[in-house]
């Protein structure tokens, strides 16, 4: 539901409705996969997952696998504007395999289909070469997929082919290893972050609306600061699953993880912290991005609406131990993650963010 | 690939053209898939997958787990024009389940991708109400999935909210079983033809394409027989997998498995039977429903371009040998699924499909 979050226009009337109607579809399809839970019982399988993970868990003959699905979402016109098609797939793998590392899976395949208008190769060579990268580098093998021209059910800019693009990932609990729930988060605790440039594939309607409210339709092509505003939005994301995975591997306890994705810093940490008593304060997270705070800027999007949409600097968020913040820390350097401690888990229930060193205050949410 | 297969009109040089860049984008896609592979050895996983097969095989540590993905394609107009979104599941469970039953796996789960244009709760709670549906009667799980709202980048008949829904399932190869191939298929051994009422999910476009010339934009409310071509068109797909999986667990030895989807019989028959230097000869199949027939009549579709589309009435073929034949059928009455010995394995390269019985002469594919 990562992109309905952002579906809105700027009018933040709107999107509480619009938010209601994501929160509501969600749930209903989500109680209703649950009904199908006792199915797979004959094969000795079963559901390990949790409400509101970021993967579901299953158990298949003592194997543990996570799973999930995630898509591009509109990012895919971003690349259709800039006419670069190499990188999204960086993006995929970014939505996919950050989800299962936030239960400690390491990711190992994934499955994609690209739906498109029509087929053109270049387009579809370029989207693989990008995802094959991406996958290599993250430990993953694509394990096939699926192309399908879906003629006037899809559509985009310009009049090049267009794709919607979205995959399915597994990623595997070694034995001995317990999956990360949130469960044990208890206030004390510190948050490490993880530095990201760009909007990964969340808050992209919101964006490109803001910019073509502000520079017009051929808003991708207008400067920003040396770029152009297409190829900031189409910054590819980074895949924070190796690090994490050697961290997860080092023996740092980690208590919880918040991929930041649609909804932002308040959705995500908050799937993890909530029911438990807790909240954060988060004093030391990392800057979001000159261009994104221009961004929020451009739109007169409030500090609570932009991390409320998105990452604003910080892609991943780690629950643990105070004691093993800076053996983290310099783990993840030596995996060429840039993070900090961030905050703290504190007793209550609210996020509060401050962003006072960049202007914007400190905002606060609750717990939910 | 599926739909892609379907989406040309009726001019069969321009359908030559298209299936050229379908296989092109295919095989791109594949080589590029196929790069990964090396990716995940540091897990003690490993890809045991064949080329051309219905679905990949993983092997994570020691469990052998089938995966694919697929859609429902342009099926999803129909039910737009309907205004009826609850059967869709069947034909969604019936792509994904019965690719994983065709390697010899046992479909366990299965996580789902709705993009929509904008969110529709009656419509969602629909499609999720027929997928679980599905999925129990199949023994799958419905571990969840997203729901992207994606504004124009998804369209579709009419002022409704539009959906595109693909998924991807996993599969169990339970321990002591050997994955299907078709590397056992030889000559000699009969081909049983299990029936299928409608389309399932592919040639949809040349279907729509065919009743709109013939019936203007509403040719869903065009009368057929006492039904309109619109519920037709969506009678919902027979998921094989539960039956076929009964048959592999009473020992019958099944030496391939076809399942008949986009690309028709010569397709997927073929896809099992290539570089083994045997076809097949088929005098047995069931005839193709009333309406299908009419629907190639009225679209002036050839019998060779008919049985290259469309499933004509047989929606999966099983290879085995002919002592086990009637045990074969026998067993697939029993789990409620009419099926017949439908034809031989040949020695040469050609699949003959005998339609004298219905008007439709016989017809010859190269197996390639």
């Amino acid at each position: 539901m990562d992109e309905a979050a952002g579906s809105g226009g700027f009018h933040s009337e709107r999107r509480g409705v619009e938010q209601a109607l994501v929160d509501q579809c969600s749930s209903t399809a989500y109680s209703l996969a649950k009904s199908t839970f006792a199915a797979a019982k004959s094969l000795g399988i079963s559901i390990v997952g949790v409400d509101g993970g970021f993967a579901n868990v299953i158990n298949v003959g003592g194997v543990r696998i996570a799973i999930t699905s995630d898509g591009i979402g509109t990012k895919a016109e971003v690349a259709e504007r800039v006419g670069k098609y190499d990188t999204l797939g960086f993006d995929l793998v970014a939505m996919v395999a950050d989800d299962l590392v936030a239960v400690g899976a390491e990711p190992f395949a994934l499955s994609n289909v690209i739906d498109a208008d029509r087929l053109d190769v270049a387009v579809v060579e370029a989207m693989m070469r990008g995802l094959a990268s991406a996958a290599s580098a993250s430990g993953l093998v694509v394990t096939g997929g699926e192309i399908a021209a879906l003629g006037r059910r899809v559509g985009g800019h310009g009049l090049g082919a267009h794709v919607n693009w979205c995959a399915t990932a597994l990623g595997l609990i070694p034995e001995g290893r317990e999956a990360i729930s949130g469960q044990s988060v208890r206030a004390g605790d510190v948050v490490v972050a993880l530095q990201n440039e760009g909007l990964r594939s969340n808050g992209l309607t919101l964006a490109r609306s803001i910019l073509e409210t502000a520079f017009g339709t051929s808003w991708h092509e207008a400067p920003n600061a040396g770029r152009a505003w297409g190829e900031r939005l189409l910054t590819p994301s980074v895949v924070y699953a190796p690090a994490v995975c050697e961290l997860l591997r080092s023996g740092v306890p980690i208590h919880g993880v918040a991929h930041v994705t649609g909804g932002g810093i308040p959705a995500n940490l908050g799937r993890i912290l909530v029911g438990r008593g807790v909240g954060a304060v988060l004093d030391g997270l990392f800057p979001p991005d000159a261009w994104v705070a221009e961004l929020a800027r451009l739109g007169s999007v409030s500090p609570f609406e932009a991390y409320g949409q998105w990452n604003m600097g910080n892609g991943m968020l780690l629950v643990l131990p105070g004691c093993d913040a800076d053996r983290a820390v310099s783990a993840l350097a030596s995996a060429r993650v840039a993070s900090r401690v961030a905050g703290n888990i504190v007793q209550g229930g609210e996020i509060a963010v401050d962003a006072r060193a960049w202007g914007m205050g400190v905002v606060r949410y609750r717990v939910e």
